[in-house]
């Protein structure tokens, strides 16, 4: 499991410590189908996964999918790379290439080129906005502006959060949704589309994956901060990319995965 | 906001109340685009989401999954259903539509051509598994096990875990995994592979939202219990399919959505 070098804030001040991390990659699913005579591959599926159990998760997520129906379906796996796995399906079985997703990053990343995500979207994302000043102070007021807009959460603790605050911690817009990407999407397309809710500083009341970070590299946003725990690959990225990162807002209390408070 | 009638458990028995659950509809998201003289009109998108700054979405959507790269790029948003919206793009710009996911439901459920998800799934589903005798010792007990079996969250806090139990309530499989959907993935298709890893009864860590159900429906599981809470979409869909479905398990409450606990 991957550990990395944090600075871990109280109001006591801050510790630096080794924190592990929980790990994502993406994995890449391939499948070989079709009659014997003239067996194919097809790219089926990338997720971004813990690594461990990749079989399990090939044949499950390929299970409940829909695209197969039983165990007989299924007569190999390899794990090819650390991030690739190929399923042999039965020559019997008939899959539906169109219903398999063509997502932006699935087809060009990870196993099955060799490249890493990072380096397939890194080199045209555009500048990150100025880093505000972040202090101790700043990051522990936030949680409090948000939770005094999230009518839907107080009403069925089931909703994320997303927020926009100024330079100076102000709040400027807030939006949820059942789905935490979605919660950051709404945020980030109002404030594409309205200046006055944009802001430097995105809180979500989600933990920190790798699309969360993407997303807000992508719309320019140099500072993200989680009430929930970051990934592995979501620190690597913000790190890369010069984003401030901090996980576990909690009360007086935060982790600074990638970048520096003071 | 939508509201249910649940059972509500602890140790002192069970009252009936009527509950807020979080609103789960899937939202289509439709484009106009190309040069003026040549108009079309592609789907772009499915996403499972709380209806609500629905333009937002679609355009922060687009924006961070780098579709569009500017608010000028959007010329015209048209909300032309509850769960459809169509967004105008600029006619200069140009839309690859090979990035355009194509995922099972997104393309023939909800606003574009009028049917509900449940429509088009539920035709074909398998019966579920006989449902266990639940009661409230059963139920309780639950999480205790799990803890006992999720290294990866108890040192990273960032995993989220599904397991498998027997009708009496021990422990089969555990799968962890950073993504809710994943670990779920990972244990089904554990379950699959092994009959000893497989249970009427599943336990996750996570929300329980429309995708968990759906899986659990496809996979014949009659039982399905998450720590946190349930969406709209998701109570409908275990009602309608007859599955037993508990949120918001915590010490000695929880919640019944859908099924009875005796």
């Amino acid at each position: 499991m991957p550990t990395f070098p944090v600075q871990r804030w109280s109001a006591e001040g801050c510790e630096t410590v080794e924190d592990h991390v929980a790990e994502e990659e993406p994995l890449a699913v391939e499948l070989r189908h079709g009659p014997v005579a003239e067996r194919k591959r097809s790219p089926a599926t990338t997720t971004m996964r813990t690594p461990g159990h990749d079989a399990d998760l090939a044949v499950g997520w390929l299970y409940t999918e829909r695209h197969i129906g039983m165990a007989a379906d299924v007569i190999g796996i390899v794990q090819v790379e650390p991030n690739l796995i190929r399923v042999d399906l039965h020559p019997e079985v008939e899959i539906d290439l169109a219903r398999f997703a063509r997502a932006g990053y699935a087809s060009s990343a990870c196993g099955l080129c060799g490249k890493t995500l990072l380096d397939v979207w890194e080199d045209d994302l555009p500048k990150l906005a100025a880093t505000p000043h972040m202090t101790w102070e700043l990051v522990t007021a936030l949680p409090a502006k948000l939770a005094a807009m999230q009518p839907q959460f107080h009403q069925t603790g089931g909703v994320h959060a997303a927020a926009t605050f100024s330079a100076a911690g102000e709040l400027s817009a807030v939006r949820e949704d059942v789905g935490r990407h979605n919660a950051l999407d709404k945020l980030l397309g109002a404030a594409l589309i309205d200046d006055d809710l944009a802001g430097p500083i995105v809180l979500t009341t989600a933990r920190a994956g790798f699309e969360l970070v993407q997303k807000c590299a992508v719309a320019g946003i140099p500072v993200l901060i989680a009430v929930g725990a970051p990934t592995s690959l979501a620190v690597q990225t913000a790190r890369r990319v010069g984003m401030t990162l901090i996980g576990f807002l909690r009360g007086d209390r935060f982790n600074v995965y990638a970048g520096t408070i003071t």
